[in-house]
């Protein structure tokens, strides 16, 4: 279902139309796009992406660089009502992906340079479903433009430019959605920093298997998918996860059982809390309040016994350091919590 | 091992005469001992905790709080050397340990008190080893002193202010040493910052089966351990994990195939570099800058492929954000650099 009259890039709107009206509880496969099919545009792009391409002109691809797909309006959902997001299942749509090492990545100073690495899946199952493995194929240093710096570059493929990688490794795949979402409060923004609304959230924990809530700030919630991965670490240092277009089977619903101000992801072993700021230190704080006011609200504990649980059993991570505002998430087993 | 004469109070310093010397490959058992013994005296000191009490004088224990065995000299270290140190098996000394949500814990403006938790271990095994799991016994808020700002306080039990907690709930066991590592460079300083020569790290992996190498900066290395630790999590949010006395066997060696200019652990599964810094962003882009240079220098990848692969398959992690100097970890798995 992503073509050019259901997919949008770059930004968060909550002016943005619905593409599609579910009633709650529905299940809906829908298709996530990746910007970066332009690194590698004769393993990455096919008909349908090329479409997506041509049919959404440059100049509504800003402020921010992500293909979305969506909105999708969930029919009751209002102001102050908890989204549940059920991560059935994942498809590649091609069994190839892309890293790009950004201007905007943790070394770039460092590197003087962005470079891109492309990535192919292990040993594919012939059902089309995820292997285990992704490997690193070639790499170039990107020169299409001066920065990579605008949404939808294509860089026509070079057979002398692409330098096969040294050593055959492999890397565990962890396929997953970067940004998810309801509409956010305010004005038209960047899909690039994520919030409390969700948006590029770059947790490689969204798979799945996993169920994300966020809370609801506009009539019918108007929640998008864009940003699919195949894998990603903790942090995605060098800018770019393995970017890479997903087929996603999710149910929506809305939760009268839970209740969140931010992002909040259970998957089979934990409750995951997410803080964002303009620093890490922010960011964590923030992760490690939510998981206290879980630990309380959901836990049952009082907020003295929460503190000295999530001392010595909660474990604060990194979630990403390069899309400006800066995340943090917080774990705690569901054995804890129930 | 741990006595008056085998232990010291609350700083590092190369200076520090030796109580023992051994040979490169020597197995050790060493007794770790918790400066946090006097939260709960009845079940947490026994007579070899109340000697070193007693034995070493409050003006000794400064400007740091933590109680180190040692230091031990390696024969043959030399700076520049990697000293290697296997964590071969743990054992409780006691079945219990405190919880402190301290002055210098994340949020203690918000909580506007201090106050202990103390932990009790659950089914322990007829050996004395350790069981999977501990539970919170009772609480209480520390009004002893104004402010747990000195080492080495003893609060006296008073049933009547000890609060049973709420509800039966159990965390997992990670025993491990907070604190371990090298004489460091320089002048004494407080054991409490964490840095190059590992001190108070308060990485919960430092546990059985973990080995972790640090750089050797004095003839000998100046091996100490300290802040026994039976669980922790990534941040060490209210400022303490459940301090409880450990007896640890180890194996103290040179290393010759590894070289490190920061703690660098190794676990059955992965590699973990550790960044420390003033804020987390620093420590971050220290731990991350580690895991690079290991994945070059070990793994034999190229820096643009390192780069790549860090961002796709390389977790970042919060190490602690209570020591004045915060920590971050980054684990690479040994599957990718061997």
């Amino acid at each position: 279902m992503a073509t050019p009259d259901t997919c949008y890039w770059g930004y968060l709107d909550r002016e943005q139309p619905a593409v599609l009206d579910v009633e709650p509880g529905t299940t809906i496969t829908i298709e996530a796009v990746t910007h970066h099919s332009g690194d590698a545009p004769d393993l990455l792009m096919d008909e349908g992406v090329t479409k997506i391409w041509d049919g959404i002109p440059e100049s509504e691809r800003s402020p921010g660089v992500h293909i979305m797909t969506g909105p999708i309006n969930v029919r009751g959902a209002k102001p102050g009502d908890t989204l549940r997001v059920e991560l059935l299942s994942m498809k590649p749509r091609m069994p190839y992906g892309s890293n790009c090492a950004a201007n905007w990545g943790l070394f770039h100073q460092e590197f003087g340079k962005e470079r891109i690495t492309i990535y192919e899946l292990v040993d594919m199952p012939s059902d089309g479903s995820f292997p285990t493995s992704a490997r690193p194929m070639f790499g170039y240093d990107f020169k299409t433009l001066e920065l990579y710096d605008i949404p939808g570059i294509v860089t026509p493929p070079d057979p002398a430019a692409r330098e096969p990688f040294g050593r055959q490794v492999t890397v565990p795949v962890r396929p997953h959605l970067g940004l998810m979402g309801v509409a956010p409060e305010g004005e038209r923004r960047s899909s690039i920093p994520p919030g409390v609304f969700g948006g590029n959230v770059d947790n490689w924990r969204f798979g799945p298997g996993a169920t994300v809530h966020y809370p609801v700030f506009a009539e019918g919630a108007g929640f998008y998918v864009g940003d699919p991965h195949f894998a990603q670490g903790d942090g995605e240092m060098c800018g770019t996860a393995i970017e890479a277009s997903l087929d996603v089977t999710l149910r929506l619903s809305l939760a009268d059982d839970v209740s969140t101000t931010s992002p909040l992801l259970k998957t089979d072993t934990h409750w995951y809390t997410h803080g964002f700021g303009d620093d890490l230190d922010e960011a964590m704080k923030m992760a490690a309040d939510q998981v206290l006011r879980l630990m309380v609200d959901r836990g049952g504990f009082t907020m003295d016994e929460a503190y000295s649980l999530a001392s010595v059993a909660v474990d604060l991570g990194v979630t990403q350091v390069v899309d400006g505002t800066v995340g943090c998430h917080a774990g705690v087993a569901l054995d804890l919590i129930g």
